[in-house]
């Protein structure tokens, strides 16, 4: 038996043995081999029927009644709590609207104002170096109008470099580029120890390993929802902020949705209470409820299963690229420690934008990174071993020739 | 003839001479009078077929492809310029995308910076005390961040209140309550005369009557696309910065979006050029493409059309208020005069809540605001003579009985 042979065998066992795999069908999928959800999540077949109804009837027919009659008005929580168990957080302390970018801010200014309200002259931040550059950016803002200096450094790097000075840390739970996990729980005790609050990123881990928000005592955190939650290109991120620091959550974008009585209409702000206080301006209805619709598939599957399999489909595909690639011609960059790796793997190639381009033409769909990273994202609840198999196989035949 | 006979008789022949008929028909509605498009348009009938592509095909179909082949990257700045002639801006000047609160907070920011750039410690911030609330809060926050003091006044108090302090000023365009009309040419050449930049807030008044951005030299505005762009619940809002001001517009958030080479992935910020410095994080797709097929309706229509038509519709909904319903038993807080009124009318009214209760009962939808305000908007473009005279009609039934 080939070696080909053999690995294909070996992934029509796992597909046959996967407790995930009929998810799948929960998917709208063709013949593509998908692993780009890491950037953008598949459309969930309940999706369009769920936005048909939102648009044609609840505000074709009953338009500004929707408010209400539809409950438009309390989605940010509501679809925030069907958030909260996927990265272990109890009710009430998820609000789901704005971008990503602006949740950052949102967040890392609420943060610094929680260490310095607790008093030290604290005025340094501390950010992830090798973050998605808008957290770089969005932080670089925050320290200016905070009145804090910006220190840049790898995340292994940030117990040594915290102080009495240190007013917020900001890190990503999972390097977008190179797939890395890092150390939420280690970290996050660090930064404590310092008297410090710490705001997680969670845009490349949420729904594809366990977060753990509540369990770790993480003080703020913030997430995408269009790649493993698969809510649509664009779709709202969420906010957490932990209930025992809600009454001292000071938001600098105070949006009248955030007012302890917003149809009040009073002139002088008064936050509301719990994790609305997060709100900012008019929720995003079409996205918010396409993103509602979305998280039906999480009925009756755990993160943990999603974890395993996840971890399974990682293996394999390294597995398969050792087998079929001709050494040298690529390079992991994905840590190998299943304790360090999220659901991705990334492979350091030459002409990776060209190669990416060819394997898109032949059916099997990942990302291109600055400067020379092929990046690989696996989605356990539709992606299968069957799937990663054939990756890995159009992938050497691909650099082959 | 009865007064009521005569009045319906007149709305007819308004309604029979009316050029913007036709655009009725390019909306999904029912025999509801709706005057509540001030709050949240009515469905423009070409929307759910573009969602539904959107979602099926761009989404479900080409997957990640469609930031580049399906046009969602430039979505922001394209749509920008789709509502640039309705609010008097060259293309180039605008950016769709956030909320309208988040919009506040980049333009006021933006706005003192530019202040402060030119020198001269100024240090206070005007606002409008009569504004949407959700520019006040925001404004606290803007001045809180950037080291002001805000002063709020009511608009014809700003002339008397500009010094050599003034670091930029935020007003709102029509005001929400009382549907008045401000002088954005006056109070704009009185703020630049003091050496600031103002801020126009224009969520009542684009789509609705001319606003002249380049021809007044506005500095910098933002407006919601909900109400008389129709938009959809929650539908991005927008940020004009002016050509010439672009290049000093210093963001308060920075996002990836904005960057002169956004999948650069560099860790170093760089702005871009143009109106997209405007931009943050991700674009929210489904709500900006619907808005964009909503954008479609003003085909043909000229805004000066529509502000002919507004005018009618308002002129002629207080005169059947005033021959239907007896006297002294709602009062009008909207200016008489056309060139200080929106395209509302807000009549203040004992029970006002109860009252715009039955009146929706009965089929007449506007919206009731605390304390005792009926407010009624008149959007032109979907709105008849006869659907104004039924609806001061069914008011004087209801407050009779």
């Amino acid at each position: 038996m080939s070696e080909t042979t053999e690995l294909a065998a070996g992934a029509a066992k796992l597909d046959a043995a996967d407790e995930l795999a009929a998810v799948r069908g929960k998917f709208v999928l063709d013949e593509v081999v998908y692993l780009d959800g890491n950037s953008l999540g598949a459309l969930p077949a309940a999706v369009p029927g769920r936005v048909e109804d939102v648009v044609r009837r609840q505000w074709g027919e009953l338009r500004i009644r929707s408010w209400d009659e539809s409950g438009w008005w309390t989605a940010p929580e509501r679809i925030g709590d069907r958030i909260a168990p996927l990265v272990g957080a109890a009710r009430g302390q998820i609000v789901v609207g704005d971008s990503t970018s602006v949740n950052v801010f949102k967040a890392l200014v609420g943060a610094v104002r929680l260490a310095q309200r607790a008093g030290g002259g604290r005025d340094e931040i501390l950010v992830d170096a090798t973050t998605f550059p808008t957290d770089g950016y969005i932080a670089e803002s925050a320290a200016r109008m905070t009145g804090c200096t910006l220190r840049p450094l790898e995340p292994a790097e940030v117990p040594g470099a915290l102080s009495g000075r240190t007013a917020a840390v900001l890190l990503n739970h999972v390097d977008y580029r190179t797939g890395r996990l890092h150390d939420l729980p280690g970290l996050t005790a660090a930064v404590h120890a310092a008297g410090a609050p710490v705001v997680w990123d969670l845009c490349h881990s949420a729904g594809a390993l366990p977060v753990g928000l509540d369990e770790h005592g993480v003080d703020l955190a913030v997430g995408c929802t269009y790649k493993y939650l698969n809510g649509g290109p664009g779709s709202p991120a969420y906010l957490y902020v932990r209930a025992d620091l809600q009454d001292r959550f000071d938001s600098p974008l105070p949006g009248w949705n955030s007012h302890a009585e917003p149809f009040g209409m009073r002139s002088a702000y008064e936050p509301a209470s719990g994790a609305l206080r997060g709100r900012v301006g008019t929720p995003d209805i079409l996205s918010m409820l396409a993103l509602e619709a979305a998280l039906d598939v999480w009925d009756g599957v755990t993160v943990e299963a999603v974890r395993a399999k996840s971890l399974a489909l990682t293996d394999f595909f390294l597995e398969c690229v050792r087998a079929y690639v001709p050494a040298g011609r690529v390079q992991s960059l994905t840590p190998a420690a299943h304790a360090e790796r999220g659901s991705q793997v990334a492979l350091r190639c030459e002409d990776a934008g060209d190669v990416m381009k060819r394997l898109i033409e032949r059916g099997v769909v990942g990302d291109f990174r600055h400067p020379d990273v092929l990046r690989f994202g696996f989605t356990p609840l539709y992606v299968g071993f069957g799937d990663v198999e054939r990756a890995a196989r159009v992938l050497a035949e691909t650099l082959a020739g």
